[in-house]
């Protein structure tokens, strides 16, 4: 069976030039980097390199770069230790309502350390107003944490007139940058944010590896605290083999960005021109034109997501209805609510997300695959033959709602 | 040159099949495994016995193992989440005075949560009393962590005494099995503990892959908030090629440890029995019976520990002074003072661990080179030469003491 994988914003495959590089340290260089002698020189002195690399991937200073295990960790170690290292000035925190899990749920449970947070809104293409950033920041406000661009639907924020408002503000800015590392050029220091997360994993890298940028001269408490690895910010022996494999991804992934978009873009819009000729009611969501590459996030209405990516999967396609932390919860994604979609049309969501391996082919046969299998499920529809009726068919009588509402 | 490596408590080799079971999923299987479509599926899946694996080697169930990046993040899970989790029970936590510092950090740092801890000495071979144990917990003690057996001494604590004594008070163990787990036998179910720590690292499994066990039915606060991986007890994706690494390497040190240890223990006795033939001077510690094969911890006196370890590279051997995690402090090892040595002397640590792939060729070699290089550097040293003229060597007057104290 033919294998198309349109899921690159859950997993990338690995550089063979990462494979290789990791592994010596995965075989005879298996020492731990704190150990004073040749083993322990041999790891120190490969992390060395392997920082620079994923620095210069976002244009940051080597030391401001903490390696972590997972951008969820680079998120919980923002949140968290930006919140207590600066308890004393202030316990109000803002995030934008499309942030991933990974923020929201440490935001939400600080309150019981006495913390408070305000929810900024976003536009129906996903997007977050500056302004209405600087109006939800009061006297005792912290930190700020709004994304790059979403790993959902694509959409890019504003993000530098962000940090402007924030920061004539006196508040520091986290952004979550894994989806847009790896998808458009990212530059911390133009950018002036003060914490960003990102992941190995959206550039080819392998899992297990993540970083967290913290502006130079920021205190932050760390998540897991012991050793004094990574300036006593993790503790914890480096993950040697992953580092490496990371530093070189960034250095492969900086040079061939923008190669790799220009393919990605072309198929990306092949399939949001295409798909619509071939397939009626289709949602497209995100911002048409600030938006990341090869994200092509859709609902398809009287589908539901979960089945359509069976049916896909049966066909050898990979694609998801999501983010992939929270598929197997099998819940209405937060971000497409966010945006205002009701909640019968965003179960139906479908997330295709291409990478630097996709080809014209890739996207000739999810064409062809794709309209059969909308037309097999939405035969089954009790929403959609009462669409083909003439109906409303999201009006419903009382108690004949759609349950996944109450999931 | 000759290599021997003496520091398999800092890092192990990775057994040649959990490297082959693990390739995969550093090449073709790369899926995220919440995604739902055959490359999740594959990932998700090779997860499943990879967890009875790493649980069948403690004498756990499967659901009961929680995966995390390093014994210090599965430290400071349980430290805080366990506390976190039962704040409303109460507010104090007992530790041993020589737990790692992913334990002993995390427990000074949750006082500004409102949390208080109390300390239980050691006698001088490393043993914590039960009964100390007992006498340290108040009415408001809500955890107690006491390691299995520590990994510079390699003294094994009475743990299920110690677990008893905190039970029938209702008090909830935790114990950092991470110098314990490869070197004995650990079965948890009849330890009866509630937490423990662990390591792939200590059983020639990968890095950035570790564990805790966490009796079924207890509640945790988690540490990495976010995705439901894990049960919701550690978001982020799970590091699959490690994790899978990690089983293969649990199930094959369930089945060789009997076989590796009787090794490890020969040459462990060689060393202890013929190394005070050949060096005066040298204070063997940790427990005479109750112990880890494999870690011979001595001082020699008179001589610095770092000086020893970059001498003893020279000649390619690879030793450490005390725990990795604190290598590059430089600091005296509070495990050390700890047991009752004074400063001069807890300076000249030499710490000695054996692992799989040791001969008696090994031994041979370093009882060959070690002599010599104390000699040298005895000679260089004013407490050595005090010492020749039968003078007290540790006696100073008012500042002329060892600076290092100070450190």
């Amino acid at each position: 069976m033919r294998r198309v994988y349109f899921d690159y914003a859950a997993a990338t495959s690995l550089l063979p030039e990462a494979f290789e590089a990791m592994m010596p340290f995965l075989k005879q260089d298996f020492g731990n980097p704190s150990s004073l002698h040749y083993l322990g020189t041999s790891a120190y002195q490969a992390i060395i390199p392997a920082r620079e690399e994923v620095a210069g991937l976002i244009n940051a200073q080597a030391d401001a770069i903490i390696f972590t295990a997972s951008a969820s960790e680079s998120n919980n170690l923002a949140i968290k230790g930006l919140s207590l290292a600066n308890h004393n000035k202030g316990n109000h925190i803002v995030v934008s309502a499309i942030e991933h899990s990974s923020v929201l749920v440490p935001v939400k449970n600080l309150k019981w350390l006495g913390f408070e947070f305000s929810v900024v809104d976003v536009d129906p293409f996903g997007r977050v107003d500056p302004e209405r950033v600087g109006r939800a920041i009061r006297p005792e406000t912290i930190l700020v944490s709004v994304m790059h661009a979403n790993y959902e639907i694509g959409t890019i924020q504003p993000l530098k007139e962000i940090v402007k408002v924030c920061h004539k503000k006196g508040v520091f800015v986290h952004s979550d940058g894994t989806a847009a590392v790896g998808r458009i050029p990212v530059d911390v220091s133009e950018l002036d944010v003060d914490a960003y997360s990102f992941s190995a994993q959206s550039f080819y890298g392998p899992k297990g590896a993540a970083a967290l940028y913290l502006k130079p001269g920021i205190r932050i408490v760390p998540l897991v605290e012991g050793g004094i690895q990574e300036k006593g910010r993790r503790a914890g022996t480096e993950n040697v083999a992953v580092i490496v494999g990371m530093g070189r991804a960034a250095a492969i992934t900086k040079e061939k960005l923008s190669e790799w978009s220009a393919n990605i873009w072309r198929l990306d819009e092949r399939l949001r021109t295409e798909l619509p000729k071939k397939v009626a009611r289709l949602v497209f969501t995100g911002h048409p034109i600030e938006r990341l590459p090869g994200i092509v996030s859709l609902c398809v209405e009287f589908v539901e997501g979960e089945a359509l990516l069976l049916s896909l999967d049966d066909e050898g396609i990979a694609a998801a209805s999501g983010s992939a932390c929270t598929a197997r919860t099998l819940k209405a994604s937060h971000v497409l609510l966010a945006i205002g979609l009701p909640h019968a049309i965003a179960q139906s969501s479908l997330l295709l997300t291409l990478g630097k391996d996709n080809t014209e082919a890739d996207v000739d046969y999810f064409l062809e695959r794709f309209p059969p299998i909308v037309q097999r499920l939405r035969n089954l529809s009790p929403l959609y033959a009462k669409y083909l009726k003439g109906e409303n068919p999201y009006e419903f009588k009382t108690g004949q709602g759609h349950n996944h509402e109450e999931n």
